[in-house]
């Protein structure tokens, strides 16, 4: 019987190598999808490599915590099903096989049947996203896109601070991190024309933005209440929701942005769960005016998140310089935080399923350079931004490649990382 | 050897009998899934039976036509994938076995073994919807909406002559056939009132609807031209988009509606095939302005199908006096076609999946009670509708029950019936 442990001790230590400073220490252990053998496997990250939970459950190292068949799916939907008592469970075990005191059953095992090296995997989507829901829960960024969108107008709707406001997005075209994106087609109305014209974006963007990936779920009819969200939130991933400015702005009035954000949406690998986030919750910003009932929250329901995102051009990359960061921001300061986006999209018992998405929208701060996203950064083009070698960007060019990143760090804790979600930008297709 | 026929030649017979004003002669064979010996099966209806595909297959009796697992399966969306040359297989191979001068081995089989009643089967929402689509293509019921929710102002915006406006539904919410309709609970303002309230919708609603259901879909980054479409769609049905007036009202700005619509949408059970609906395919309404290339398609992309709106109140079902019609209208004169609808939403390189669900958005026709909402035929309630025995109704009240039908009818053709899409209001949940 190995001693239960606090599996987010700093104190805790992988009998496998894990840079000090890295992502994936034994604190972390986030959930992710890979290719081995032709099929897909659920794995876990810890240090510079994958534990491959299919082997695990083969071996008989799980069995006594979680049904082999959870383990074994090509994705997480049957593990997210089964609960946050399986996900402590499994965490438990994990953390056991592979800290330096627990259990020695793995450590003692032929290695190279549970681990593959992380970097060089393929990696998938490692849920199937019934529903991808996107809100727009950062009074920064809404405030600075109604300036932007509707100038002369009151930036904030009425409606903001009484509501997380939300639109559903499109789950198909929810891409791993590395997936190349192409610069989608569409209509825009050129400023000044009465008249639409047809092609490439001009303005295609990115978003920041921190999702979460749902557990068990509702049944229709009953929501969930915000006091109970944390049963159904399994953990977090970066968003890359990435914008086309020019068919959004043509297209959204009134039913909301569609072919301006349905082409590609960016996910992170690797989904960082609840658990591994505990030591870095803290308290949520003050709403004003106090939320209604069903969105009262613990204070305490956001998380210190730090938040970059880098940008290399094609011409970066021929140089070897190198990307830079053009933004940086946390997380913690978002305005909704996720229980309550979470009993808000349930209130009108609309059902959660396990594996939906939900995405915060961009995340913008207040100071210099932390906003989420280019029209923000670049205040529409009227401030392009200033690269190294004399290059400027207001948008993204073709041969770009943006790279979110996110990591949790503070004083008696292990650093958490969410690794990264990175695209680069393909030309149009050709007609 | 026999003989291909037309399967929509009006003289072909079946050997079942199929009443002359059903809406599932031998021309039809919709398909749907139903539950038998505790599994979801699939079927395709023929009178007043089902004919269960599983069987069929089981017996191999469409063995050299289509491989058994497609029509095994417990949804439709691997023989969608599969594409229309199988389906116009299987179609034949149906119509053979169904009529009079056929192949004479279903005929003389067990018929126990092969058909299920219609009448009392559990039906199942028959495939796996991966996104659901809601267009908002009739030109009437537009400007009907832009007149009721932003008076004083142009009610068709500028985009809507030139782009199939749509949005991304709620994909958890889509159930079948005569699923009760809890009444949503969620936020709206009074007129006039600073704060909202939450509470119960008072403003709950329908939206009739027509919706189509994708086959193989493309790849993603690859559109779908307009005039492939029909290579991708499978068939139609029924939908209800069923809208909380006062919820959808509050919130959907900027970003569309969310809660106002993502607590259920009903859908007819049986797919109506292209095939089946060739008879009635009719040319398109005229376009001003012509719209832009991508979105040009053959002349006869609409399809003439009556549609209806049927309401019960408590009231008249405790006097047993049935439901009573209380709108017409007909989907051929729907601004923007399916063909373009699916173009549209793909121009982007956006990946359509088998089983994707679009509708076409609530259909409105010109004349008195030819709209297919609720705020449209009370005019915001401005108008009642009266009922017998003095009820009058703006919007529904617990207890009342909506059924959509649709049909098709002309000389020389057999009737074509989408059957009907039910759904009856529950009370709010206790809180």
């Amino acid at each position: 019987m190995i001693e239960p442990a606090n599996t987010t001790d700093a104190r805790l230590e992988s009998w496998l190598p894990v840079a000090a400073d890295g992502d994936f220490p034994i604190q972390n252990l986030p959930y992710g999808a890979f290719q081995r053998d032709g099929a897909t496997r659920l794995g876990v990250a810890i240090g510079d490599r994958i534990l491959d939970l299919y082997a695990l459950a083969e071996a008989g190292m799980t069995e006594d915590v979680c049904e082999p068949r959870l383990l074994q799916a090509p994705h997480l939907n049957p593990f997210l099903a089964a609960g946050r008592s399986r996900w402590l469970a499994v965490r438990e075990r994990l953390s056991a096989l592979l800290r330096v005191d627990g259990d020695a059953r793995l450590r003692q095992a032929n290695l190279e049947r549970f681990f593959v090296a992380r970097h060089g995997a393929t990696m998938r989507v490692p849920m199937e996203i019934g529903d991808y829901v996107d809100f727009y829960s950062s009074i920064e960024h809404a405030t600075n896109l109604g300036r932007l969108f509707r100038p002369g107008t009151e930036p904030l709707m009425a409606n903001w601070r009484w509501i997380p406001v939300g639109y559903h997005g499109r789950s198909s075209t929810v891409v791993i991190d590395g997936t190349a994106i192409r610069r989608p087609r569409g209509q825009r109305r050129p400023p000044d024309a009465q008249a639409p014209e047809f092609g490439p974006t001009r303005r295609l963007d990115i978003e920041l933005e921190v999702g979460f990936v749902t557990g068990p779920g509702n049944a229709l009819g009953v929501p969930i209440p915000a006091r109970d969200a944390s049963e159904h939130v399994f953990g977090l991933l970066l968003v890359n929701d990435w914008s086309a400015r020019d068919i959004q702005a043509w297209e959204y009035q009134p039913l909301g942005p569609f072919l301006g954000k349905s082409f590609a949406t960016t996910i992170s690998p690797w989904i960082v769960t609840l658990e591994a986030l505990e030591p870095f919750r803290v308290r949520s910003r003050l709403q004003e005016p106090a939320p209604l009932e069903y969105l009262r929250v613990d204070a305490r329901s956001s998380y210190d998140i730090e938040l970059g995102i880098e940008l290399e051009t094609q011409r970066m990359r021929e140089h070897g310089a190198g990307p830079i960061t053009i933004a940086r921001t946390n997380f913690r300061d978002v305005y909704w935080n996720m229980a309550q986006q979470l009993a808000h999209a349930t209130v009108n018992g609309a059902a959660t399923r396990p594996g939906d998405l939900y995405a915060s929208g961009t995340i913008s701060g207040s100071e210099t350079n932390s906003q989420g996203s280019l029209i923000e950064l670049s205040w529409n083009g009227e401030h392009p931004i200033g690269l190294p070698d004399g290059e400027t960007r207001s948008f993204l060019e073709d041969g770009d490649a943006v790279t979110l990143r996110g990591w949790c760090e503070k004083a008696g804790a292990r650093r958490i990382g969410f690794g990264c979600a990175r695209g680069q930008i393909e030309p149009a297709e050709k007609l």
